[in-house]
């Protein structure tokens, strides 16, 4: 069960400060960032960055993120084990949001789903249209 | 080149009105949108709605997103032709997101890109890893 997942080359700090200077944050100084698995396509998650996060998330490989609710940098996997390897990262036309091409250990959701966008339209009512792959308590309670 | 667009079922304004109970919009009213195409995965870009723009993509199968520059309805394609055809929407976990599966006519950026995430860092230095398949004169100079 062990992916292939491609080699990242950690860029030069100068590379990764150009690439930061093309970076438009928001007023709070955070941009969003969707990670998507590198190979399936397959949306994991949205999420927001700022300076700090972005550039560890470049010259680490591990994708790192802001907690707004926690208000410190968030090391996707830290507490739940479901790291996401970076395998490329795109910044868009108008530099306010990135894609982050990742390997994604496990499951990306906090509910233990696959992803976070489960909740859709079937029939006149909103469902999950997918299920956990692994309870939250197994998630967290180590 | 006619693309096979699988058939989207408008939902009753019941179900539209639940949906939009679920969704979290920010201080501003918005919420972030990604648009991917649908069948190849291909991420095309971030955007955002308000719950009129949101209410309008659901119930006419159109994207329509909230100009945050131009503070107004923003109808992809209306002043480019390059709609966005809706196949299915989801609301993520927390419900700050949406994403829209959708069939792109011609491209989604305004640069003429098909995406765009369109930069990246290769050999040192931030380059584009896409190039226009159409001119922006092309794009919106009808």
């Amino acid at each position: 069960m062990t992916a292939s997942v491609p080699a990242y080359t950690v860029p030069s700090p100068e590379a990764v400060d150009a690439l930061l200077s093309e970076v438009r944050f928001n007023s709070d100084g955070l941009i969003t960032a969707i990670a998507q698995q590198h190979d399936s396509g397959e949306i994991l998650m949205l999420a927001w960055m700022n300076a700090d996060a972005l550039r560890e998330t470049l010259l680490t490989g591990r994708v790192c993120y802001w907690s707004r609710s926690r208000k410190g940098l968030w090391r996707k996997g830290e507490t739940s084990g479901q790291m996401q390897k970076l395998v490329d990262l795109r910044v868009d036309c108008d530099g306010d949001a990135v894609l982050a091409l990742v390997h994604q250990d496990g499951v990306a959701c906090h509910t233990g789903r696959r992803n976070c966008f489960f909740r859709a339209i079937r029939d006149g009512a909103v469902v999950n249209v997918a299920e956990p792959l692994i309870s939250e308590e197994e998630l967290y309670g180590r």
